[in-house]
């Protein structure tokens, strides 16, 4: 794919940003915003700003892109009304790029035609601490895999109680399906779950709140075409498929988990929920970031095997606050995304060789992009040794699994020649069990 | 819950129905039909008709409903002019049961209201045979129980390669998400998956069509009320969030499910599709067919442990028909519901004991209800000894998994005293992969 000219490094924009925002003009990711008075509308982020694409239809800013793309033409501006991407996503990759060379455009330091009119700008414009960020996609299918072979590992060694990797595990992008309503947007409270579980003490199982609150360092990737039952995606088709990437925590029960994976291996329940940040970012924003993912031995099949470089270097971090703390969050990991073994799109491909259809606004997670160094582990289960090894914080804190209160907040971004390409980030405090 | 009028088993209708009838009066099971030239609307089936509700509802046969029962009142007509079940769902049971109480009171054979209206017969009035089943809901979440010990022990020696069940199967039901995307109405062509599997001959895995292509005999039931994250619905109080129950068919691919559980225990990509029957047979009109369950031992944690008949005694048929056949399909298997271990409340109360969220309109898979008698189990892995002693047929046909062109329906009723509730049935055919 040519690059987009809204890629162009040396674009810059009549808004002024930072050089350490994570929304430059190269970046111009896709979100859903609540606006008091005004109700849920699609807006692109730029800098500490949202702009309204909406009001810019309304405006007739995209009529010259309507004409274009007579798909977009005859769903605008209705299709920026929406409550979600979806709709915006049905229309095609031709319609999504249209849209965001346009607001590039619009944008550009050099273009007055919106820069120029202060009602415009005053109306679609808005400052992102002024609107409510709501979840992206209204998802029909999500799915988890596990692409990172260090996680894998870790998962099989501190669960599962094996000292290796199944062979099996190299042949094909493992995946379990999870729930749509458990996809929560950034800042969502997370309330602490309960089930059964065998408490250190005890070799009988109790019912109560998880003892073991995890989360999960990683990214998820949103598809962007639906498919008809039966259609298989090739591996080299399948980056088309794909929208854009979001961060995604998954929060898991450690000790739920270990329980019912006991069980005939269902891995089903463990899952609480998934939060995602607001803001996706283009898959066309992340094209200076290809690398080459890790050496694949097995080599896999031709099902899965694809040429060039199909993975991408975002930074990933995860950082932790504890409940009262009125500082800035620690750190408590730093990952990349290129230390998956499996790409999004072998994910995508294996997720369609058996025919199953996807719908736009599907969300694939990748599992925690935990790397080789102790540094680079996407979990506390990893971090702490299944609990064993408690970090050690500053003020004495030491840390296991969360506690009631605890802060946890992932970001990401990509950096390369002095553009910063960011993901933005997304939040969640846990909430105590109801009583 | 007092039974409802509309439950009399003295009722009869002006409408002609034969003994053998699936949908009596006492039924009234709802559906989505799709009338051509009109669009889809909701209906309930009764004998070999459909009565459309919307058109009911603008020939004002529910103003008296609509004025008691405000929130149903606010939502006609256009809540019975839609694609899928849910919105009329989320209006709550006491709008359900309004509704198919009014319907009863239209259908009784002294009620002259509709019945000597010939211009209101022929517009509300359609033969099932006219019009096109839709799915009936529109699922947010998917989630497929293993509720039947008997399947779950057969499961775990054919596939699992183990002799007993683990002691934690009694503990909770278990369960794992499915895509909604997978879930198709009766008379969806079913096409053969492929993926990574390990030819019988052979030890290292290929990619190509599944060569054992299996189906699963069990209903689902539909959750009919929504609600908020961190939610938990007491066993007690689960039933007044299941609506109703349909006949499910999980087709499955025996030879991928076993290389993937392999790895991590990873069951999520086993599925193929979930064919759904078209007509949701309301909880209410089940109330006559109440049972004990099978003992539970050992005793549930108080969180799982209800009082009363919990379960329903549904019998469950499995049916094939071999390609190219024109004589009446065969009996592979016969079983009942009443065999399942975990009840459906307490299916449901497992999957909010996290606080998961649930949503209108998802459905709740039981797994195969396979019974302990060798002509009552529920898929073919179990009736074929896991594809090495074929069933032998008819005209020496030997029948191991599924070949192209075979087609597998499943029905099921209730009886007793003479009444006969029925679910109807779901059919499928298997298509060749593609190429």
């Amino acid at each position: 794919m040519p690059a987009s000219p809204a890629n162009d490094p040396s674009l810059h924009s009549w808004i002024d940003i930072r050089p350490t925002d994570d929304f430059p003009i190269q970046n111009l990711p896709f979100g859903v915003i609540d606006v008091p008075d005004w109700g849920p509308r699609l807006a692109v982020a730029i800098g500490g700003y949202a702009l309204d694409l909406y009001a810019c239809a309304q405006l007739g800013y995209f009529d010259s892109v309507a004409e274009d793309v007579p798909e977009l033409g005859a769903a605008l501006p209705k299709v920026f009304r929406r409550r979600s991407l979806n709709a915006f996503l049905k229309l095609g990759p031709v319609a999504w790029r249209a849209v965001r060379e346009r607001v590039s455009e619009l944008l550009r330091h050099d273009n007055p035609t919106l820069r120029d009119n202060e009602l415009a700008v005053r109306t679609c414009l808005l400052r992102q601490r002024d609107v409510t960020m709501l979840r992206p996609v209204k998802p029909t299918n999500v799915t988890c895999f596990e692409a990172s072979r260090t996680h894998a590992l870790n998962v099989a060694q501190l669960l599962g109680g094996v000292s290796s990797l199944s062979t099996h595990w190299h042949h094909q992008p493992l995946a379990y399906s999870s729930r749509a309503s458990s996809v929560v947007v950034s800042d969502t409270a997370i309330r602490r779950p309960s089930g059964l579980h065998v408490p250190a003490d005890q070799t009988e199982p109790v019912f109560g709140p998880t003892q073991q609150l995890d989360v999960s360092l990683e990214t998820a990737f949103v598809v962007g075409q639906t498919t008809a039952p039966g259609t298989t995606v090739p591996v080299a088709q399948a980056e088309s498929h794909i929208f854009g990437i979001l961060l995604c925590n998954e929060w898991h029960a450690r000790d739920l988990q270990r329980w019912q994976a006991l069980a005939l291996g269902s891995l089903a329940q463990m899952h609480v929920a998934s939060s995602v940040s607001p803001w996706v970012v283009t898959l066309d924003a992340l094209e200076p970031f290809r690398v080459a993912g890790p050496a694949q031995q097995p080599e896999p099949l031709p099902y899965l095997q694809a040429s060039g470089e199909q993975h991408f270097d975002l930074h990933l971090e995860l950082l932790f606050k504890p409940t009262g703390s009125t500082v800035a969050p620690l750190v408590l990991s730093h990952t990349s995304t290129s230390t998956n073994y499996w790409s999004m799109a072998q994910q995508l491909a294996q997720l369609t060789a058996n025919g199953t259809a996807l719908e736009a606004g599907d969300l694939c997670a990748s599992g925690a992009s935990s790397g080789p160094t102790s540094g680079a582990l996407g979990s506390l289960l990893e971090l702490t040794q299944g609990g064993t090894q408690p970090l050690s914080l500053p003020n004495d804190l030491h840390l296991g699994y969360l506690r009631d209160g605890d802060t946890v907040i992932v970001r990401g971004y990509a950096e390369k020649n002095g553009l910063r390409i960011g993901l933005g980030e997304v939040s969640g405090t846990v909430l105590p069990t109801t009583t």
